[in-house]
């Protein structure tokens, strides 16, 4: 996910936050049965960007449960997803506990503790029904709501709709589950799809991977029903991309995080022009590309950094399709949303 | 090193950097030989933040030197020092070359390329002995400079000097050389030193470790003579010692660099204090630290972000040193410059 994950829908500037906090489930006791099983020493704690601000107290609440000799870590990474794990911490750590993601790869290291929200949803649905036309519709979430997908579908059926779910592919952990870079589970048949969850990150990248769709928001967490509208997003990448064609100096940037590689595109690029040069990093920022004189940037890693994050860089970025189209290798017309399929 | 360390005496600023670019030595013989000695596939280039820019140009000139089947990468990750190393691209190539440093620990996967200056050292060496009092002079400089030592001892040796120097520890490579982070090569006998190289990143550091002794800097960049004034410093280390008196909530960062973690002191820390939460972290950023409801943090890492950049964090950063101080544990007199000894 990108950096802008929380700027809309973002927990802290609602209030949300704080008057949900107690109804929001920690798992504590699975961790401390974890510590126990393992003999574990060390317990590192990573939360995302929008919940780092709570890591302080759970870790003062599992020290309060654990035995004296265990030293608890907070990860001071920026953390952006499933696929932005702190592997130094992880390796460091007997157990190692990411918080807010739902697994992207299983692993017996890691304890994945989603965080389900308990904010009702059938209101917000109720009102959604209005938007909706027709009676097929694909019905998405998040990690934070999926303890209540069964619940939507039910509410939804019960109104007389035929709900379309999948799961997406193996990136995802749950049917009908999205993330910013991957929509696969709306690869449904139905003109329309219903996205129950809080902000408008996820839904935009929705309805930019699936145009033909529209894509309704059901969102309990501001209480706001809309329909996404990508306009204003597409409007930039073509700009973007218009930009990018006279560009001889390309950056390519690999991304290292874990889950945010893709190796074979970024060396493919490499080796078929000869003024690219490969850019390897974790977090891709302004900042750190400052330092490059390039002309154009095409970015391997996080799609959504790309597109939501692309104007605050000082050279157009692109994501590896726009570059073929930028380059002459692609025709305009081919310009769709990057998306990021499989784990590591 | 810290994050300023081109803010005084930077290259980027001066001209200096285009102007004796040429002069410079990147040794691409040495890195073609290694990359055939080992059949490598893979080359990563790393250099520090002030040379970034010219990764592409030595990248394209490897390309031209290095057969095809050679992919050359270049390290996007801030870089402040040999401490510095970038871990992932290092794993993950061939042959690994770092610049603009010279080595803090030998090892046969690193290629270190500290870029010798060839500007003149002689002249302001002249200038500068209008500042030096009495006979007894130590001689420091860093690693661009290392190449013209001996000139250095010889030219004052005439003047009728008696030069004083030593290798400090083995954190540093050369007799003479001194880090952002360790003077132990000015412990001498003599109450002056002359730090010869470029910007005041050095011997500001310098005279902090050593309030004793009158330290003069001989610039050969930025052509400039002038004594290491520490007062500024001073108050804000004092400033920000007391403002941390209070502090009920601490964040104890460990930083996950190579060459920049402290363990043992972190993990101290942590066990003495009840109210203190170990974050770990590779760049320690105001940003990321926002994240974290402190009253105050102490940062294990490297010092020069504590002492250089610490105004700018929205907390007080103090050293481990300092922390005592603040928590009461040791005298305010006992005020000292943090250094950092040892590899890794």
């Amino acid at each position: 996910m990108s950096q802008n994950e929380f700027s809309e829908g973002d927990l802290r500037n609602t209030g949300m936050a704080l008057k949900h906090d107690r109804e929001w489930d920690y798992e504590l006791e699975r961790i401390v049965e974890a510590v126990h099983e393992r003999d574990a020493e060390k317990v590192g704690l990573q939360f995302p960007e929008g919940l780092k601000r709570r890591g302080p107290k759970v870790a003062d609440d599992l020290r309060e449960l654990l035995p004296e000799n265990v030293t608890v870590m907070i990860s001071g990474q920026p953390c952006y997803g499933a696929c932005d794990l702190d592997t130094f911490l992880m390796k460091r750590t007997d157990v190692f506990v990411h918080f807010g993601h739902s697994p992207m790869k299983e692993s017996e290291k890691i304890i994945y503790v989603p965080l389900f929200s308990n904010v009702e949803v059938a209101p917000i649905i109720e009102e959604s029904l209005e938007e909706l036309e027709g009676e097929d519709v694909g019905l998405v979430t998040t990690a934070q709501h999926m303890n209540r997908f069964e619940e939507m579908r039910t509410l939804l059926e019960e109104r007389g709709y035929e709900v379309h779910t999948r799961r997406g592919d193996d990136r995802l952990t749950h049917e009908g589950q999205v993330l910013g870079c991957n929509y696969a589970s709306a690869d449904i048949d139905a003109d329309q799809v219903l996205y129950v969850g809080g902000g408008k990150f996820h839904p935009l990248g929705l309805a930019m991977e699936h145009p033909e769709k529209k894509v309704v928001i059901a969102d309990p967490v501001n209480n706001v029903v809309s329909v996404a509208d990508t306009e204003q997003f597409m409007k930039q990448r073509y700009a973007s991309v218009h930009k990018a064609m006279d560009a001889q100096k390309w950056g390519v940037i690999f991304c290292t995080k874990i889950g945010q590689g893709r190796w074979e595109t970024a060396e493919r690029i490499v080796e078929e022009n000869e003024n690219a040069y490969l850019i390897t990093m974790d977090e891709v920022t302004p900042d750190r590309l400052r330092n490059f004189d390039m002309d154009a940037f095409v970015n391997t890693g996080c799609p959504r950094i790309t597109t939501d994050d692309g104007p605050r860089f000082h050279k157009p970025m692109l994501t590896p399709g726009e570059y073929e189209i930028a380059v002459g290798n692609e025709p305009l017309e081919d310009l769709s949303f990057d998306t990021f399929h499989g784990t590591w």
